[in-house]
């Protein structure tokens, strides 16, 4: 038995150093990853690339078949394998104009942007007084009736926060609101821009409509704007407005999601999937939001392609029309359904280029210690261990919802609502080096999870309640 | 001969004891002045008013009439004599709509403004070639014809610099550049707007036709339009552009100039006049241009009233129609063109609310002791000795043109050109205290000036050369 014991032993500790050196060898391949991503122009090209030659590409729209077609063209010129288009339909939306008047004594035009999937107004818009709410909770409190033949405008202003924690509470006025207003009365709901920047921009942003609500035309006003309108109630409690919208559902359109892979050598059905979304707003060019996520998680798996293979395939998966509503990631969920145990990780970029913080890690505790060894080759990017709770980002949170072990890579988004949704999401508010700091993250930390010994699993469900 | 000798030197004594105790106590209510503007809501609250209850002010229109309305009701209001409107006429014009589209195989729409008095275009448009050029120079330098049936785009760019410098030189490309496009044959030109900013936001402003050239549209791209168009011309040489615009020449239509004045104890018919300008351009509420100026000159002056009557008259002119190119100070200068000599001062407000850190005089050699003794009570609000040369200011240049002495207070325009001409130029980008340090100022250079001995004289003209 002694034998045995020491043999067994041997072998333990044998498979023990093995297991360690490879892991020391991935840590190694991650830094040398880290190094180049950090002094590779690719990303800044591919989202530079992106925003000047397709630009704005609103979810169904011939735009963003453009889009399609040029990540397909770019995926394959940059080595992916399997690159190709999973089609869906969506609701087509068309923003058409829009104006908004102040009435006499104080006539003049107010800055507003209707809100995505609004409807329009009558031709002759609508003419009403405005009833002002501080928040969106003194809107539900009205009484039933109290905003008949009026105008709601509900002023709650949005925090300005590192994670972007502001943005949850401000979106309920924007996706909320309209249906709430019109179960009231309310002709049409104005809101205060869900954005942090006094720069004369409105906000868009989709909004849903209840079924047992009337749907009303709504829109956001700039932060500006906003102010202006309070100020001139504070004058004349009585204000008129003058609200012209010819926005347009369009019925079903086409859509899609675009897929390319790095095969893993080894396990070539396990994978590692890295989202970010093709699809942008219609008024910006799309490069904070999401251009930047589509050129970070590109560029970080070519520089895995240029290292080698990694024993699980990386899938790159560009989503289109998230702004609507995760339309693609829920058209991914269900296309997929039956293989969905095979994605071993799920991240998103979808937050603008700020540096990653935080890395934040929804998966099973016996996989913890695997993420920890990936935040020790992170920390010299300077991200910080995070919350044992994870999403992994905007579309593939309908993949961590279905089960599908997911990390959250925090960006800090101080200055991130000052754009998101607006004319200013521009190139030029790209940081490259910020840029470039993503682009490493995202590069060690997908080698490091498709390599990693035994892969990684999902939370436990919390327990249901007795 | 000793005793007349004594007692003309005891005169003389006695008379400069006089001077000096007179020049101490308009220095001390001067520093209670500074301390009483530094204290007072009243600057803000004014351009707040302005901007809220009238809003942007084109000239000519409407809403510059109630500019003026506004104006008379307040300036009564707070105490001021001879309070009244000159009235004048001048070209009218509406901006209208404007689109720039960008042909295939990169469509999209780019951000554009019409600068002020351009034509529109054709109802369907203008489609054509776009040539760049890196700067008015090089627009200039091409060859005749060689623009023909083309669309000219000069991109040059804007520096910034604490003084404004910078749009003495970005200006000319947009006054000067319609006619020299359209000398060469151009359907339309486009300009880099002259600002500083990177927000989503075209810098509109007037344009000069010249009589020898045939009358073409004329818009400003954002900059970061700006940069779009540069990076598209850099991927394909020719790139078409369709520019729609609906501006239009409106004729002859109603103007003026607002007055009122804190009488003069002493020599009521000798002026201190302190300009600002009521008009703005249409897209923002002209709040630092010039809704800051016609506050900070109205503040000071009632700060004045509110201390005791100077010994000169204080008038406040507050200018119609600046924007198009300074019409209501040549309508003033003409009206007044007899008694212009009875003005001994003149000093404008027209740069925002960035602070006055420098004072440029343009006084005769002889008076320029007492320009320092003002300076001296300044120094305690951070302003330097500056030039010995000055125009006042906008408007006011028209009268130190004209031979009346002028002293420039120069303010801190390094965020300026960020928001000037542009949507954003709101409320909401004046600071309170630096807009009080500007009241301050004047309101202490004005009263000093009112007393000061023998008043002030106009530079000499330099000699013409032989």
């Amino acid at each position: 038995m002694k034998r045995l014991t020491t043999a067994l032993c041997a072998g333990l500790f044998l498979a023990g150093y093995a297991f360690a050196a490879q892991a020391d060898e991935d840590a190694d391949t991650a830094r040398s990853l880290i190094d180049a991503a950090q002094k590779s122009p690719l990303a800044f090209d591919l989202v530079e690339s992106l925003t000047t030659e397709v630009g704005p590409r609103l979810a169904g729209s011939a735009a963003e078949k453009r889009a399609r077609d040029w990540a397909v063209k770019k995926l394959n010129g940059l080595g992916f394998a399997n690159v190709h288009v999973e089609d869906f339909e969506m609701e087509g939306w068309r923003r058409g104009t829009i104006s908004l008047l102040v009435g006499d004594p104080y006539p003049q035009r107010l800055v507003a942007t209707a809100l995505g999937g609004s409807i329009g107004t009558p031709v002759g818009g609508i003419t009403a007084s405005v009833v002002r709410f501080d928040t969106l909770a003194a809107l539900k409190a009205a009484p039933a009736d109290s905003l008949t033949g009026k105008i709601a405008f509900v002023d709650e202003v949005m925090t300005r926060t590192q994670e972007g924690r502001g943005y949850g509470v401000a979106v309920q006025k924007r996706a909320a609101g309209p249906s709430i207003a019109a179960k009231k009365g309310a002709l049409a709901l104005l809101i205060r821009s869900a954005g942090t920047d006094y720069h004369r921009n409105a906000h868009t942003g989709g909004l849903h409509y209840a079924d047992d609500a009337p749907r009303i035309p709504a829109a956001a006003l700039s932060n500006n704007d906003a102010d202006q309108l309070a100020r001139l109630l504070a004058l004349k409690a009585d204000v008129s407005l003058s609200l012209t919208m010819s926005s347009k559902a369009l019925g079903k359109v086409a859509s899609g999601n675009v897929v390319a892979e790095v095969t893993g050598s080894e396990y070539p059905d396990e994978v590692v999937l890295l989202g970010a979304h093709l699809d942008s707003w219609d008024e910006g060019t799309g490069a904070i939001d999401d251009g930047t996520g589509v050129a970070i998680v590109t560029a970080a798996a070519k520089l895995i392609i240029d290292q080698g293979a990694p024993k699980r395939t990386i899938r790159v998966v560009l989503f289109g029309s998230e702004e609507p509503g995760l339309i693609g990631a829920k058209a991914y969920v269900a296309a997929h359904k039956d293989t969905l145990s095979q994605i071993i990780m799920v991240s998103e970029s979808d937050f603008g280029s700020g540096r990653i913080w935080r890395m934040d890690t929804g998966i099973a505790r016996e996989d913890e210690a695997k993420a920890d060894a990936i935040l020790q080759v992170l920390r010299p990017l300077a991200v910080l261990p995070g919350k044992r709770t994870a999403g992994g980002g905007s579309d593939v949170s309908a993949l961590s919802a279905a089960g599908v072990p997911a990390v959250s890579m925090v960006q800090n988004g101080w200055d991130y609502f000052d754009l998101h949704h607006t004319p200013d999401d521009t190139l030029d508010k790209i940081d490259p080096d910020d840029l470039a700091q993503n682009v490493a993250v995202y590069a060690a930390f997908a080698l490091m999870v498709a390599n990693t010994q035994g892969g990684f699993h999902a939370p436990k469900k919390p327990a249901a309640g007795h």
